[in-house]
């Protein structure tokens, strides 16, 4: 895992800005064998996309993905797997304004004062549009993962601001642009953006992610933690600020007693840990929460500097989500099942040979 | 970054186990010049080490380190530099009854599983007691950013199971075996502490780390987002359930116009951020909280399962601390530094040459 | 540097396949501000291209590259790079014929063992087409070699299978299709190519690749050593057998005295070491010889067997080179770049600090 | 691959100087289950230790290997395997005079101005020594590939100075202290290091090593070819100077239908690839050559310059080889054996699940 590239055995290396050409990334280490078309990239690469709904930002993009190689007959054949997606709405002019200035909130300062320079149109390089080949090289994972093991991997919205969403299933997460858990809540959260809307200003969200049917023994004891690792891939999508794993903050008033969950022969007695112990999958539900900050391009003025450190009032009009959160689903949905096919890979090179006469308890009692 | 290996440039190799001869790490691409003592790791090796106050594990273990090799009178010669701990008071009949017992909420099962195999003597590999060489290599990293660039990094403890802790001062934080930043506060630990021996139960705890005198601009704008590395790091310590940076899960629940950090020529208006925008760092405090589950091994019976899948019960005796969120601090100390270490090296490899004509913004106005 | 990526600061990401849409790849760690244009990279991708004369393949390719990401107006962003090939002359059908053969000296089995499957069009991934990314990105890094230490890299043929060429200069080298740096030898070279087009067969060929105006200090003491990654390199081109530094074989026979390139205050006073010394660069030219055998394909009958274990024979009427060494030139110059650029920046990274009262000797006497 | 660590799922980090307390190496990623003991790693340290005759090195070190961690009731558990051997004879005031010279053919100069600074006892970093760790490593990826898959590495010396050596067995090869394949040349070759010794000068060396029994499949195609790693691991080894793959640089001068291998059902007819195509093993022999560049440290006297680039003289007078390639046969074996245990799990990762109805053809006919 290093500079654009994620991963160490299926490894995903991003690139292109907001307002190039295209983006893209190419996977390399994929299974050969694999069914993969372009239409198992698609219908997560839909979920994500900008312009499904009046609540996130109207900037459209078709987001079809090209396979450009390492797919042969309909089948990965175990080289680099390239994937080009073209922008197409490029409204360049919409960030002429911001050339020289730095938004708050945003990384155009850091950016600058890094490189010495930056693309200004549309955040550049850390666009949350650069998470659609995320999205795209999820897809494969998910793909063989499912095929190999039989995990699925879930998200949902969990808060929205202020409003807290009770979990009803993960088919209704399904059936709503909003991607939570209780359709019935959905007119609530309407009510929330459009309010956000009129006042120029965003809000945060908190998201869950989850993988059921896990193998158990992914991950290292030590620094390369199953859960390490979903936390830097979560922390690494844009806009998020705190990560979970099972209990998570809550377990600081847990006792020990109430957190270590029981081990019984018909399943595990309950799952504080989240699906890992020790670095290591248990075989249980992957239980990850992650927070999101409130979109920083608001119309609402604030107050910043230009290249020059002198003082500027910045207001952004550009076609932005008030909550970036909505689309980031099935972003952190991909970001998870990029990390459990690789410790699925390296726990295969290591230990293929281990066999144990007893099989894992199950997941649940 | 990969297995036993933490960093892509300052690079530090974990090995050992609890009850083996030795622990240690190899530190590979060290700056030349640096000036080294054993000296120079001992006190941050003291600050963590067990048996520092009844609260804490009473095992006996010296932890001093010896350099074997990369420093040639006083200074890192830029070489690896191989960290040696022999393990001294090792009590492993302490761990007889668990050959074949998995105890709830530790690496046991999981581990068993991938491996086919383990080493029951105080989780082995799994053992908090690798954390030594963690922070013996923090310190040099820690040494290095002070040096370099006046960068100062200090942790304290947050939370203590229900018990909030106010932040009064860093120097209160270092005044007290628990690294509470308010000194006074400390009875009502110790009777916190004391009531959970005698239930034989145990708690978690909530820990804060901060560098300050940060530079601008390490960290790339995707995938090694200092953020993400820093949650990979934090969340790779043991019994770490959660991350947050800068307002964190705080952030669900802010505006976009609240939580945005503005920017005036005198300074940031504010750090909701923590120090890190677009993956990249600002320049501010760094600011990191991280949740630590309550104590896995616990005197309290609980139920579990032995390597034939039946049912037992399980109760722990060792020297175990009640709450291992006390001797965390110097460990999330030790990590945050090699991050950044690791990411001033790549930052410079590649940035080397950027020259900009205004001064970054101070960290605060 | 693992599987198709390059590098470990300036890493190349290769993807494509012969007869697949497209090829190209993804240049991440770029130091920002390099001017850079597509047509810094036609040249070198040029000087590559088949169809340059009647003694190469006569497969037509325009070879126009794209820049898809990383380049603003005109510079180097920091941002990953994709560069992206499309193929045109795509005669698939020259192959089908091959789809379930062995070609003698090609990848086809081992491929086909490996992943189980295998695209059989013109080698797929195995062919000496995907050279042409590794040009492009292989001019990238000249580029900023050039620009940052006035380092040139150029390479020529020294033996065509069994006529041995003098070298007169560099310039007589880029005068020919042959890269010979003797433009009077081309006549008999032109022969011997015909020769062995009338007869069905191939040869081999010596290059050499020379890096002046090196800076001192590349490469590190162990492993990563300067000339163990350029061997990595040059042993990566495709058809490439063997791989020298300075004297290379010829050491075998030479005496210490002989050997040992004495230093001396107005410069070295020889260079067998060719330019590496204890796996760092001394700042004389690095001097690398590789031999290139024969090609595989061939019109001239060999047995062989089929996917079914079967013998059969096969005979190659493909348009093939007689000899690949002819257009290894460029790719071998290309490869020494990567090699130099991503050790430039790793030695900054560690010892960008190091400053040192007296300037190196000169190459040079 | 980086710094001072050698592979990638079966990773080396070497540590040490040839002065210090100890050198050793840390082995993370072993397959678990795997036997091992100190024993099963002393003799390949006892093949290649000084001292074993009186043409090598007097240097007395007994090179006894601990196993620090790992281990566990004689069995790999998976974790990391740290390797330690403590230094004996540390002669330092043999080098006092030479703390402020560079010896020709060194890396004292390089290693100087890269860090600025250097160990000037015994060549520190670069010394020889730093080789008996890589050798107590490749021990354990002997084991574990004859164990697997019974792959067997063997090393003979090919040529010494001008004495080319005919191959009689491998068993005559571990008959004498030159591993000379010809026990009858024996006498000529200690003539030749008579007259060395007593000139005060050194010669070069050619080396064979050889791995049969290979599985077929291992290795990328493009990149992280398996000969690619192969050059890199012996171009790694101190003094080598050149690298071949089966013809080697043979293959210059050998016609397309001489040195394409033709399979048969009953076997490959030749193996002028030497085992590899396409980067990928065929599951022929792996036959590797190497040359060694004549022992620096010579007692005739040299010129060179200090480090105020004064002209000075200098003659070796230490303990050293005057041909450092007679020792250097178990090391080749033991970089051979990582490069190949670490290809072998990295295809297993990826190609775990590949089955074909035929099998592979035999390695010879």
């Amino acid at each position: 895992m290093s500079g654009s590239t994620f991963g160490r055995l299926f490894r995903v290396t991003n690139f292109g800005e907001s307002h190039g050409p295209a983006i893209g990334c190419v996977i390399d280490g994929c299974p050969p064998g694999l069914p993969l078309a372009a239409e198992d990239l698609q219908p997560d690469l839909d979920r994500r996309k900008p312009g499904t709904s009046r609540h996130v930002t109207q900037r459209r993009e078709s987001d079809r993905v090209e396979i450009l190689s390492g797919v042969f007959r309909g089948e990965a054949t175990g080289t680099p797997i390239a994937l080009l997606i073209r922008n197409e709405d490029q409204r360049s002019s919409d960030y002429d304004s911001l050339v020289d200035t730095f938004r708050p909130g945003h990384a155009d300062y850091t950016y600058w004062r890094k490189y010495g320079r930056r693309d200004p149109r549309g955040g550049g390089r850390s666009s949350a549009r650069l998470t659609a080949p995320m999205v795209a090289a999820g897809a494969v994972a998910k793909k063989w993962l499912r095929l190999q093991y039989g995990t699925v991997i879930r998200g949902c919205l969990q808060q929205l601001g202020p409003i807290e969403i009770p979990f009803v299933s993960w088919d209704e997460a399904e059936s709503n642009a909003f991607f939570a858990p209780d359709a019935s809540i959905v007119p609530q959260l309407e009510a929330q953006m459009d309010a956000l809307r009129r006042s120029g200003d965003s809000c945060g969200a908190r998201l869950r992610v989850c993988a059921s049917g896990m193998p158990v023994g992914l991950g290292d004891p030590l620094y390369d933690k199953l859960d390490a690792d979903i936390a830097y891939a979560m922390m690494g999508i844009n806009a998020v600020k705190g990560v979970e794993i099972g209990a998570g903050f809550g377990a600081v008033v847990q006792l020990g007693s109430e957190h270590g969950d029981e081990l019984l022969p018909q399943g595990f007695g309950s799952n504080h840990a989240g699906g890992v112990l020790g670095g290591i999958s248990t075989g249980q539900d992957l239980e990850v929460s992650i927070a999101i900050k409130p979109t920083s391009s608001i119309r609402l003025p604030r107050r910043s500097i230009n290249a020059r450190n002198e003082a500027v009032t910045v207001a952004t009009h550009g076609r932005h989500d008030p909550c970036v959160g909505i689309r980031a689903t099935p972003i952190a949905e991909a970001m998870l099942a990029l990390v459990l096919v690789d410790h699925a890979l390296i726990d295969r090179a290591q230990n293929g040979d281990v066999r144990l006469d007893t099989p894992p308890i199950p997941a649940h009692p």
